[in-house]
């Protein structure tokens, strides 16, 4: 049901959002306490360029505007529709809207879907008349939208603040948190270019919006606050598209919601909401906030400042304590503070007080003069031995600030001016009287925060975001050698005779046959002496496994017998499973026992899938045992998987130091196990029946053997429509 | 040779920094850029009660204060010197203060230790001066002090800014950090008493200082700044016992320093001094935080409102999305933002807007009036059904701010006055144009914060010192069944025999069971006859190990050989060592093997000990194999451990439910493992000879069977002298 534009279509039918040559707004109020006053104080505060029209059944004029008593009254186009009015009214609106050609509306009326009930079916309607309409609509239940290019200056949101303008871009789900930003950007210095509340998004997304901004020349960094991700797939190919040029910085609200309800299947759960966001975020370069205050400072440092292209950073300080804090935190976050070149300590000598440390922190010492703190940003910014800059200043008294602050802008110009124009310079500014202070440099803010471990937390992600900016898109693996045809016939007759629920062992390892998913041989026994045949067959020792698609959870019922070394040990094994399920009852859920030969080498790994409802499939990496279930070290990805995501799964778990060899093993065969990731991967797209999946363990051997799985376990469920 | 006071003693001694009558400041100048001058202005700024006495031999006055050439010319008596004069006068300086009968000086000249070379031969003169007259010296190269009991009002230090007055004390062995928390108070609304920078701590530390305000009534919060920490065990001893009254908030620097150099035990190789700062602050209580934002965010809870008895957070906000980070927050934090009561909802009805939401967080909208707020905050701090409230408050308009803030006063003030005076109150306040505001309702200051997640924090923070605050003390528990005799005279003969190094598999055994800690029975072989006729003794399986007191490692050179199920299997296995070594060209290396039952029940847990050069020894528990090396899943503790730390080690790792029966094992014996801990303990505070000790693994069994400890090293080396 989701109208698909082209993104030239898209970003063409977005404009009269930003641009528009005229806005009206419906349900213009001369009542201070309503929103359409406000909205009107707003575009007219903001010296919108464009023209004002109020609408308002009971008025001619309203804050000196020309005002019409109905859309259809007014004589001229009108570009956008900016609507204030009780909801049962906005349908009939619409109709309005529609009627005038008006292409673009922003409904900033509450009272749809979320609060339930009819306001959900009248949000439904709303949906289905704009697209009947080809309206472009944001809302409902926003707070509208600010375009601060100084061509339009169009402030269309009910608070008349204006942050200072920039180049950064905001979305949010939230209307307050949109006026958090707003907030707290003067004192941040953090400049803005547009605002777009989205409220309910019936219909304008933040994937449109994304698109939109990729292609705005006044756009260097967008931010994005999100309650759900809508159309997540199509998220993902649009955020690692634009962000390979734009960062996108984001901050999720729900990131902690408890784990889903118990499951069938360990990866499903492990596997959280949030496991899905992260993985999601991770596999298309978005940087991840978790505070709103890392949200703002990543913001202030990614629209200010280019990312460094190293990791040696200067630290150039008045004061010891804080100093030593900012140091810390470089080290914690993977930066260094290299001594710097007996060059630059002379240079920093010939004019620093004798007491001070020239190393690296270079600490001026308390009362450092004007002229001591700009040849020192000087000589460290135009320094070989540094890829950013770090100024840590506590102010002994308030009258030391004002010369403290043009000697250190007085540096940065001259290094900027001496062609330095590209190493980063962060400030922490503590000073009494004066926290607030911005740093402006010619037209450059400098980043300026009140503690000193956040400078060095903004460069090292900096640093990652442009490590991950650099390397080329992953590619997802298409496999000409898999029969799809046989694993869905397995899915849809197990569905169709059985309902949902467990294959059996043998559609199990037919199915991963199917798609070259290298499953241990094995073969059923239903009794003893069958056992013993298949274990004669297959060569001492054998491990016996319970099969049964009731029963879930073999090990722990005893259900698995290992290393067993002759005939005798068939027997008695057999006898065991059988004695146990008898004695509980279960002796109908055995289908019979998987004899299969015993490894012992290599190393155990696992593989799972899980379906999230918004997310689709999320694939599971991890050690065997009890790593994944106890420690938790596992790792996810949503799918397709790429290349990389297979690799960077791999290589992320903790314990990934146990695939390289490790206190005298040998090194397991990595791309074997990314390959059997990438055709799950494409097994659990193809496939939308199978619900859960678990290969565990997998027992991974030296390079060039490959791995083996010796358990496996799929089940099957209605196909769930796609989202 | 440190100075040995009693506790009265040392109180008694500080109070002429605290009280002083008279304070006598060396060095006074008429120069602004001194600091001679800027202590006169400081002093005099802060109305200091007492008699300001400056000394420079070339003036009759300064600042309108008659000035004496030296403190010997002063008729009356001086309760503490401030000396501000070159270092190279220092000494003769503290000549004067003896012969004057000056109890106390506070040193704020640098240019000693921390400048190395002739300045640490300095300050090592001024602590052997010092100690001999018997004068209490704070500094040197330290910032001063403050005291702002308004019975005295003294502000000794080059800063004139006065901080608010409270009851936070804080020392810091940065100037610096003294400084910035003093400019971030009025922000914060933080309420100061006393301050002290340590400087070098030549006389005067952090321990003494907190014996002081033990017994001070104006102080209910101490805040240190550590960059060491002086006598670690007598910091926990006074900590610990401070703590259970009044909070102590740490800020450590250096928690980053790369781990020690590579060591012959893993124990060792994973230790560092992190690890034993972390370890140290928890076993005492200490409240530790990683960064400078986090250390005033708790300060400014802790010292203005109690801990709450729960962990039931009420939401109030005007804003969905911070109103959800909040939430959020509270939620990763380990608190709970249950639903309220059908009555609380109905009261909140009654007056909030129609679209409000009530079940908790509590949303008033955007635009809620100043009495809709108070009513709202009444309510909630008033309900049953909540341990504490955050408030989180966007505005829309500046002109709202106003009024909001009143309602939300007045409502804390009405909740307050009908007696809920316990109820915590955190605010989080994101105001255009009013960023800074504070709030006190009578007396009361409510933390106020910039960003919604921090309330969350600093409650759970609160909840958790509360619970260890309310716990009793441990015990260091003493085992008089140990042979501690036989224990020492084995390291001394190890030592005195082949000096430092690794003791032989049999003084290791026979220490151990000196301890009675179950070490795995075991004999010497060295001939593969010997093998057989130990292994027939003990019965089949058996396990064999090369013993060496030279290969460490024995594991990754095949020098450990399991499962051995027969007089063959244990002849293959002796040349097969036999053989490795030989391949290896270390046959002289083997002392013998050792053939020990082959134990396979339990679950593996290792115990390791360390010696950090200023901590002392550093006990770490994990489970065995790779999760304490690869995945770092270990805990440490400081000696002598507790009863309570043992517990809290084994707790505390990841892995624990491991430990308590998983996936149909058995739980383990924890008491068990614990006592092996606190046998350790003893034995390796009362052997300093001890470096480095790792018994890895141990088998821990079900509970009452015990664990049995089947390798272990110990090493030797000569005591270190005690700091």
């Amino acid at each position: 049901m989701i109208a698909v534009r082209s993104l030239a279509d898209n970003v063409e039918s977005l404009k009269p959002f930003f641009y528009p040559g005229s806005v009206a707004v419906i349900g213009a109020s001369r009542e201070e306490a309503s929103i359409g006053y406000r909205l009107l104080e707003s575009l007219q505060g903001s010296h919108f360029t464009g023209t004002i029209i109020p609408v308002n059944p009971h008025a001619t004029e309203i804050a000196g505007l020309r005002t019409f008593p109905s859309l259809q009254d007014i004589p001229s186009q009108v570009d956008l529709a900016v609507i204030a009015v009780p909801a049962g009214l906005v349908l009939s609106i619409i109709d309005d809207c529609a009627a005038k050609q008006i292409p673009a509306a922003i409904l900033i009326t509450a009272g749809f879907a979320e609060t339930g009930g009819i306001g959900t079916s009248l949000e439904e309607q709303l949906r289905e008349r704009v697209r009947r309409y080809g309206i472009r609509l944001i809302g409902p239940n926003c707070f509208g939208l600010m375009n601060l290019d100084p061509a339009i200056r169009l402030n269309a949101t009910y608070t008349p603040v204006i942050p200072p303008v920039g180049h950064v871009a905001i979305a949010s789900e939230s209307g307050g948190m949109g006026l958090a930003v707003v907030t707290a950007a003067t004192r941040l210095n953090l400049g803005l270019s547009s605002l777009v509340s989205v409220g309910n998004h019936v219909d304008v997304t933040v994937n449109d919006l994304l698109e939109y901004w990729e292609q705005d020349p006044n756009i260097d960094v967008i931010l994005l606050y999100l309650e759900t991700i809508v159309d997540p797939p199509r998220f993902r190919r649009i955020a690692e598209r634009v962000g390979k040029t734009k960062p996108i910085v984001v901050l999720k609200a729900g990131r902690t919601q408890a784990g889903q309800s118990a499951a069938g299947s360990h990866t499903a759960a492990l596997a959280t909401n949030k496991a899905a966001v992260d993985a999601l975020f991770a596999q298309c370069g978005v940087i991840q906030a978790k505070t709103l205050e890392e949200f703002l400072a990543l913001a202030t440092g990614f629209s200010n400042q280019l990312r460094p292209l190293g990791r040696r950073i200067g630290i150039l300080t008045n004061s010891g304590g804080p100093g030593v804090l900012c140091a810390d935190s470089c080290s914690a976050e993977g930066l260094t503070v290299p001594e710097l070149s007996k060059a630059a300590q002379s240079a920093l000598a010939s004019f620093l007080p004798r007491m001070a440390a020239l190393k690296n922190p270079v600490d001026v010492i308390g009362f450092a003069s004007e002229e001591q703190h700009a040849r020192a940003v000087e000589t460290m910014l135009t320094s070989d031995d540094l890829d950013a800059l770090i100024i840590v200043h506590v102010s002994v008294r308030a009258k030391d600030n004002e010369p403290v602050a043009t000697g250190i802008m007085r540096g940065i110009r001259v290094a900027r001016q001496a062609g330095h124009t590209k190493k980063p310079v962060y400030l922490c500014w503590i000073a009494e009287g004066d926290l607030d202070r911005t740093f402006t440099v010619d037209s450059e803010a400098i980043p300026t925060y009140r503690h000193p471990e956040i400078p060095a937390h903004i460069i090292s992600r900096a640093v990652a975001y442009e490590t991950w900016r650099q390397q080329p898109c992953g590619r997802v693996p298409t496999y000409t050698d898999v029969d799809l045809a046989t694993a869905k016939e397995i899915c849809t007759n197990a569905f169709t005779d059985r309902g949902a629920g467990w294959l059996t062992t043998k559609e199990t390892y037919t199915l991963l046959q199917a798609m070259k998913i290298p499953v241990v041989a094995g073969d059923i026994a239903t009794s003893a002496d069958d056992a013993v045949k298949l274990a004669q067959d297959i060569g001492y020792p054998v491990a016996m496994k319970l099969t049964s698609h009731r029963i879930v959870h073999k090990t722990e019922m005893g259900g698995v017998q290992l290393n067993l070394a002759d005939d005798q040990a068939v027997r008695d094994a057999f006898s065991r499973i059988r004695t146990i399920l008898e004695q509980a009852g279960k002796l109908d859920a055995m289908d019979g026992v998987l004899v299969q030969p015993m490894l012992s080498d290599g190393v155990e790994v696992m593989i799972g899938m899980t379906r999230d409802p918004l997310f689709g499939p999320l694939i599971a990496f991890g050690l065997g045992g009890i790593h994944a279930e106890i420690l938790g070290d596992l790792q996810f990805c949503v799918t397709p998987l790429t290349d990389h995501d297979a690799e960077a799964m791999i290589r992320g778990i903790k314990g990934y130091r146990l695939l390289t060899g490790y206190r005298g093993q040998p090194a397991v065969d990595l791309k074997a196990i990314e390959e059997v990731l990438l055709r799950l991967s494409r097994l659990v797209e193809e496939i939308p029946g199978i619900s859960e999946l678990d290969l565990n363990p997998i027992f991974a051997l030296p390079p060039g053997q490959g791995c083996r799985i010796v358990d496996a376990r799929i089940r099957v469920q209605p196909s769930q429509p796609s989202v």
